[in-house]
């Protein structure tokens, strides 16, 4: 199955905005097993798109069209897709009536120019947009599917799972298609490879995509049958065996984050945490805190930026800055130690270290971290050798910091 | 002039990784006054690939061609330009010399599928790569210009103005073209287009581009003129024009960003801040520390995330908190206060409020915020009412904060 992409707009082709919906597209149907021969984006103008669309119906089984659909002059797309299709426009009084209502119940003023979206070419399924006022349709010319859908980011991302790709699973014949994204970090995308390389994928329905998202790796399993039962132990033995290999890098599934995983954790043994952070300057309290919820565990979070604020806050003595310096495993610890103490959590989590481009040193280079986690009995610490440059080495250092933590929590051996 | 864009690669049309290259690329053509009729992704395959060329050569002067330039077997865009064209592969003996001296100069083991890279098409004309390995090339094909680039987002950011620009000005004519971008805050879109109607851009050589970036807005003057002399004047008066409708709102200009506007102003001031955060969770100390150097002004942060920890360390009282609320002006005042006495900074700011998505209340909803500044002198405190959802609050919140605070820090009156 091939399905080509066309994105219409001129806030595209000017690079006004940024087009994210073909990426996303592109891999929810790549991880179905649905080829993207070729993506395009082209302005409102209908020879354009009459033009893109004969490209890519001839390389395409089906074709997702975006953008366009709203009540303004400038929206254009169904009535091009209409003349393209050489079909008239109705107007579907059925979904008029739950545009009216969406209106009415949100305490918008109702103009004429609205019932715009409820016209469509003459022959087109509409596709109910479950969280915008357009509609999407899809049309069958000549066994090929042209399904138009809003360009709204949040209204690809909910019509795709919901509505795009049952259509698409129903033209590609009754296979059932099963993924699990297994999320990991801390291995190079080579060793995560040479891991996973007797994986005994032959002879199963699965096949495996690999998605680097800096700093983390997605690996996605996409299991497709005609037997539902057959992908589905085809999925869980493969799953079985991500594991056995790679357990140690592996922080969640699917729609699990880090900040998620370490809120869970927290929450299940009835815990606190609070952070001081030097290099990573408030980050991983920010990812801590984008966790709805994360006030019942987050106690508080110390951005110690000065020696001063490190004395002073966290009780890290002046001499051992003085001996060891800010950016050493001894401040790390006490830091870890301090931020538990001072504030009565049960868990203190801290950073140190250069993260350029001035301040480094021999022996001390931009990129050096130190990171440490105690809970009172037990206290961790492991050093990095970064190489990128600054903001890069905040990321690295909080990803690093919230896995470690994660690990800690989870009372996983290979905390250090 | 009309520039094509078309960008190769199968981990594009697999959505392994998002192009960032297209909407870049369009908007640094887009402000210089040239349109881009249509942007294509294809995978890493002949056939694909040459019919792009003809589909986007049809409809432009030029195409830029990023991505498939590497020494790995996949790498397959210049056989396929080449082939394209009818002409044959030779080794520019010049290129290999200067990648070698790269491979030397890294400590890089050379291995001779790296030669690949010196390879080009008969007539065309290598085109230098500042920051990578591979180079360039630009064609010209019966009048049109193809211009291929490495894919790497750095590389094109780097060989975009460098290279590719000078070389489209060249067949554009010699037009002058200068720009400037002007970069506002906290004014709706509709509120900039009509302070703006009245702007004297007829009879100027000045366009105006209109680039929303959240939470930020970005205007780009370009002004083009075969008199340079013309240009420099007419965008320095539209510029000025801007100015005085659109002060109160400008931040800064082209490469400007609003936490190193902050250090430039603490920097020339001699002033130091600290900053107590509680709805925005440590997200404005990271922006903060994202600036070099910031260590010398930013003394520290406090995530203040419990009632306690606002008391134990910003000296808030239990009675006010009681009383008016954590999230208060009254708290807010006292947290910037507060953080600004303890730490012994210059200046303190503050922020509380509800990310949601529980949490609100009939007279305080989600998205309800306090926002204050103090320098012991004289404090600011402002509220909000925001709508959005808990990562949009933190992210607004954390921009007006910066921005109240560079006002402050200005002198300028319009801080509350």
């Amino acid at each position: 199955m091939n399905i080509g992409i066309l994105t219409i707009g001129n806030e595209l082709t000017s690079g006004r905005i940024a087009d994210t919906n073909t990426s996303y597209l592109a891999r929810e149907f790549h991880v179905r097993g649905w080829d993207v021969p070729v993506s395009m984006a082209v302005g409102d103008e209908a020879g354009a798109i009459g033009e893109a669309l004969d490209f890519i119906l001839e390389r395409s089984d089906a074709v997702v069209v975006t953008g366009g659909l709203g009540p303004t002059a400038d929206d254009i797309t169904t009535e091009c897709i209409a003349k393209y299709c050489g079909l008239p426009l109705y107007l579907d009084e059925a979904v008029l009536q739950t545009i009216r209502e969406r209106f009415a119940a949100r305490g918008l003023r109702w103009t004429d120019n609205n019932a715009k979206q409820a016209m469509f070419p003459q022959g087109a399924e509409p596709l109910r947009n479950p969280v915008g006022t357009a509609w999407g349709y899809v049309l069958n010319r000549g066994g090929k599917l042209i399904a138009v859908v809003p360009g709204v980011p949040m209204e690809v991302k909910r019509m795709t799972p919901e509505v795009l790709v049952p259509l698409f699973e129903q033209k590609a014949g009754k296979t059932y298609i099963l993924t699990k994204t297994i999320k990991l970090f801390g291995l190079a995308e080579a060793l995560i490879d040479s891991a996973l390389a007797d994986l005994p994928l032959a002879g199963t329905t699965v096949s495996l995509g690999f998605y680097p998202r800096f700093p983390e790796n997605h690996l996605v399993l996409t299991a497709r049958s005609a037997d539902r039962a057959r992908a589905e132990a085809d999925l869980a033995l493969i799953g079985k065996g991500v594991v056995e290999r790679l357990s140690r890098n592996i922080f969640g599934y699917d729609e699990d984050t880090l900040e998620g995983m370490i809120g869970a954790l927290l929450t299940e043994k009835k815990l606190t945490i609070s952070i001081a952070e030097s290099l990573t300057g408030g980050l991983i309290a920010d990812r801590i805190t984008n966790v709805p919820g994360s006030s019942a565990y987050f106690e508080r979070g110390i951005v110690a930026y000065s020696n001063r604020s490190k004395t002073e806050l966290l009780g890290v003595p002046e001499e051992v800055i003085r001996e060891h310096g800010a950016v050493s495993r001894e401040t790390a610890v006490l830091m870890a130690e301090g931020v538990r103490k001072t504030s009565g959590a049960d868990v203190g989590l801290a950073t140190t270290g250069i993260a350029g481009p001035s301040g480094g040193t021999g022996a001390k280079p931009v990129g050096t971290v130190f990171i440490a986690v105690s809970d009172g009995t037990r206290t961790v610490c492991r050093d990095f050798a970064f190489k990128w440059e600054r903001r890069r080495i905040k990321e690295i250092t909080t990803q690093w910091a919230l896995e470690l933590t994660r690990r800690f929590l989870a009372g996983e051996s290979h905390v250090q």
